[in-house]
């Protein structure tokens, strides 16, 4: 259909949609950056969305049983911001549609979760989105299991262009939607053959509804221009019994002379080719004007769920009270009160009974007392899970017979796991974590990155955190990897060092609302660190004096995780020649930064000289405790390349990651 | 079939290939550690595939005309051992596969490249040699079409398990080999149907036969454990003209009371279940015994290439003498001489006419004279051509119809593109460049970290490389990743100032035959910060003077690429004030720790206070120059979280790097 077709054959449809385009091309003519052609294209596919079938109430964004709408092509973030300023999300005024991309406005270049009430999640790094979805949909599937269709009951909607698709982690978001069945996330597909560098057929020839189809999935396809055809596909998607995929045929930068273009990609800012696309739009308004007819009947739209929205705020309040305080606790991200209690017996009892063990079997018993308490987590492992000791007893499998099942066999899919976890912890009402092994941080690192950026609670179980992992060798064998986390802004790293200091980081990690966290986790045994009982949780400090030294303070060992034990034993060499040592140990250093000059001064005094010990490299943030923090003289003890394959303690004598080569730093540097 | 009938039927395959079981076996309960089942179940198809096509001369690991043999499934590594020991390549001896997993031995638990004689590439990381395969593909078609199929025609066959066909990186390894038609890229599928967790269907559905043809591949199937049918499989492949997946149905630890189980995935270690699989086998030799028969028919089979061997150094040797030189210089990855010209040239005329441009484009000019000069060179970049400036116009597109096309269109694909990249420089003959977004180092991660783990030297061009990137917003902006590239072992990473550094970069990033290198680019425009010619290439250096003190020293600026030029500025106006103000470029950290002690002590000596300048968080290496090396006092400027959707100027603002800032600092200090 031609342009003038489409205009006389639905005028009303036509108006609303067009509304649409030229609001985004409007705001990227004024950004001068941005992208025009996505929100022009796909105007019709949203607008028959949001007027037939998105169940939400533009005055209520953050109800609960909403379904999600998820923008993974987030370059086209000017199709979000236009639907949210038209159906009257109050936040979303025309001055922010007129400042887009600019300082202090919340119309930034990508959609920022956070910072616009109806973004679900921060997109623009593709693929993420579509891949956030599939927990978005798997949480939905689980509380309504649990808290019945009244509760939670809606569906997860996510257009995806050429660039999501040919990301590897929708293939793993494809894959775990197909095996779960999701049968209410629908991706609409924004099937327009271009991309940055040309049409879509220059890198790939991929039959993407035979991809879908082939995991599973049940296949649409609509003209994604005409609205009839945009409304029956969605419908028969929603009726299916599969996760779908409609493939919406459209225009880039429809009716521009950019149309069908790589151009059309990007941002268009000619003002003639703007005016001449308006005149073909048959829309004689200027710049951001929006007549009041069009508006009106925008939030006509933005007002339809309104009613749904009140029958079930009716039936939350119709919960028995206990239940409904659930129910405001897990969307709240708030702790059971006697979760603490927990912790502390585990901690009294790893105190009373010490017990040689690897740090992720630590994890494994503080989970075990986590989960029958704080039944919001939802555990997984990607493929590890006897590795990752990640699933207790009391969480069965989440799967298509048991939707109430707390753990998650992801598959090989680190990737599309993390990306899963975040959906999951954006959708609310769940707390996930899962783990895989620390080297594969790499895989996980896209998502890892949007946990922080987004400021969600997710957390990575990441086991075999160094060279103790033994003879999988370097490909497996992390070195660097706890500098990446560490460099990562708003991610909280913790590396314990036994069950006690476990059980604290757990605790920690669960308290976050707003920051995602890493447990860097042993496959080895490690002997207890901690042999005196405190209630006070140590770790939430990022470091304590856990040995001090006897005599003279000589020399300060710091060291994290799997390394105490052995900085402990360096402190009993050292003390039996006379050197007063103490072990600090360093669990987690984004809290040590973050606490009080003064205490840190304690723990750090200016004097002694200071070894920091830890399997694996020096910029993973030593120098800050060793040539900072009033240091005089140091030296470290770790990894300066990659690992090998060999049995873990031949490992820890070859690369000199010893208690003697300690000992003789100290020596060294007195 | 039953174990009793194949062995039957097919008595000598099956001694050949029980050889591999037995080895496997023997070796895996030997280190009490690996993976036991996948040698077993693969035995067969990797018998056939050695016997009856894999171009190969065991006596010569090196000869470039070899078929490639991928190992994907890397765990599976004792079937890679025991052929190569079998075969007869001299460093495999038994007592190597005795010492399997134990330091000082090649024979680690994942094959490590450079380590084993005929082991293409490292793999282990699930999905990586199957994408690698795709660059070795890549290599052969382009140096097929140049050299003639008389000096390079050869196939890549690989095998691969469900754990990297569910990691997303497959499915952009499928993308492009389908797209790219690479018929001699044959994938071996080892469908067991196991993964850790338990069957593949606990976490996948997908019907991978279906998914690979949606691509462009041809699939063919057989029996994995009978020789004819597996033979008639990859004879079927072989002819066809697309790339090929044989879906080969196997039983994991055949044989074995834990066939067809996960346990059967791991180490077998029990001396009863051995004896019983033993005797299952037919096989009545002691552990690590092959009789002298079998090992003979095997190294028939290590010989069978021999001949066309000797004929292709025929080959070789009646090549014109320039001819043959170059294509001994390619594959031994050397300079042409007259590059440092060239680069000298560039520099030269950077001085002499100044002119402000981005390091990106700083980038396209350097590679304007590389390109014409180092005829290996080939690049790309993911969907971000006109972005990176990563295509020079002599460089073609590699396409169906030009394969000596010098240029790839990768499309949306980073972690595919980067790990193809590793497939190309292992294969030899090319010098992969390509680029993408640096924030989407992220995505690239598992590959970049495997061209460091193998000293191979690919090059990233990352641009885009901080918020100076603008609008697009913090997805967009790397803030840690100049951290998390500088964190990475045996790995270069370069931030240019200027068109005078930014091709002194490239000059050293192509010097290197083991390291890979980034090159972190800046989007906005920068001022030329090199104003004298200087032939030496003092990026060589890692960081040098570049515009000393006046007056009494009191303050060393260091920055690095795009804020160089605001450190200069600073310093202007420190000078202003009477306060000597050094500027020390340190476009290469790496480099700069490598010089020697007395050099680096000239560049940043104890006494002036100091002042790091760069657009990312301090954790990416700068406490070293700012709290270590004889500093006395000091501070950065530069970014303590993610960044923000505005102009860049208004950015660097806003998040105070500024000269101002850096004065202000300064005195603070002074």
């Amino acid at each position: 259909m031609d342009i003038a077709t489409l205009r006389a054959q639905n005028p009303d449809h036509w108006r609303l949609a067009t509304a649409i385009r030229v609001l985004a091309m409007d705001a990227v003519a004024a950004a001068n950056s941005g992208h025009s052609g996505m929100p022009m294209g796909m105007a019709d596919v949203a607008t028959v969305l949001f007027q037939n079938h998105l169940k939400f109430d533009a005055s209520a964004p953050d109800w609960a049983d909403r379904d999600r709408f998820i923008l993974s092509a987030g370059h086209g973030s000017m199709l979000i911001y236009a639907l949210l300023h038209l159906t009257g999300y109050a936040d979303m005024t025309l001055e922010q549609i007129k400042n887009f991309r600019q300082w202090g406005a919340i119309t930034a270049g990508h959609p920022e979760y956070g910072h616009v009430k109806g973004v679900e999640t921060t997109t623009g790094p593709l693929g993420q989105g579509i891949a956030n979805s599939v927990g978005f949909a798997m949480a939905e599937e689980h509380l309504r299991a649990r808290w019945g269709a009244k509760i939670q009951s809606h569906y997860t909607y996510v257009i995806a262009g050429d660039g999501c698709l040919m990301e590897g982690v929708s293939q793993e978001a494809i894959g775990i939607a197909g095996r779960q069945k999701l049968s209410r996330l629908i991706v609409l597909w924004d099937d327009n053959g271009i991309t940055i560098d040309g049409k879509v057929s220059l890198s790939d020839v991929t039959d993407q509804k035979a991809r879908f189809a082939a995991s599973g999935w049940d296949v649409f396809e609509c003209d994604g221009h005409d609205p009839a055809d945009i409304d029956r596909a969605i419908t028969a998607a929603k009726a299916s019994p599969h996760p779908a995929m409609v493939a919406c045929k459209t225009h880039i930068a429809i009716g521009s002379s950019a149309q069908d273009t790589s151009k059309g990609h990007g941002a268009l800012t000619d003002a003639k080719l703007i005016a001449d696309t308006r005149a073909a739009y048959g829309w004689e308004h200027g710049a951001f004007v929006i007549p009041a007819e069009i508006k009106a009947a925008w939030e006509a739209i933005g007002a339809k769920g309104r009613a749904a929205r009140t029958e079930w705020e009716a039936q939350i309040a119709a919960l028995a009270p206990a239940k409904r305080a659930e129910f405001e606790r897990i969307f709240a991200r708030e702790l059971p009160a006697r979760l603490a209690a927990a912790i502390r017996k585990v901690k009294k009892t790893a105190v009373d009974e010490p017990k040689k063990m690897a740090s992720r079997s630590a994890s494994e018993v503080a989970l075990k007392a986590i989960n029958p308490i704080v039944t919001d987590t939802f555990g997984g492992s990607a493929d590890l899970t006897g590795s990752n000791n990640t699933k207790t007893a009391d969480l069965g499998a989440f799967d298509i017979d048991s939707r109430k099942g707390r753990y998650m066999y992801w598959g090989i899919r680190e990737h599309g796991m993390s990306s899963a976890m975040n959906g999951m912890a954006l959708h609310g009402g769940v707390r996930p974590y899962s783990g895989t092994f620390m080297a594969f941080t790499d895989y996980a690192r896209p998502a890892m990155r949007l946990s922080a950026l987004m400021g969600i609670p997710v957390t990575y179980v990441m086991t075999h955190d160094s060279i103790g992992l033994g003879e999988d060798g370097p490909t497996h064998q992390p070195v660097e990897h706890l500098a990446i986390s560490r460099a990562t802004p708003n991610t909280l790293v913790f590396r314990p060092a036994d069950l006690v200091e476990t059980a604290e980081a757990w605790e920690v990690a669960l308290q976050q609302k707003t920051t995602p966290s890493v447990i860097s986790l042993s496959r080895q045994n490690l002997s207890p660190a901690r042999t005196t009982h405190t209630a006070k949780n140590l770790v939430a400090q990022g470091g304590y004096v856990l040995a001090d030294s006897e005599g003279k303070r000589q020399a300060i060992l710091i060291a994290t995780g799997s390394e105490v034990e052995i900085a402990l034993k360096a402190r009993e060499l050292l003390q039996a020649e006379g050197i007063g040592t103490r072990v600090v140990s360093l669990p987690c250093m984004e809290l040590f930064a973050q606490a009080d000059e003064a205490y840190r001064k304690r723990v750090l005094p200016a004097g002694p000289v200071r070894i920091g010990v830890e399997a694996g490299v020096r910029a993973g943030g030593w120098d800050r405790w060793l040539l900072g923090e009033r240091a005089r003289k140091s030296d470290f003890v770790g990894m300066t390349g990659f690992g090998a394959s060999a049995p873990a303690e031949r490992l820890y004598q070859e690369f000199g990651i010893t208690a003697e080569a300690i000992v003789a730093k100290v020596k060294a540097l007195l």
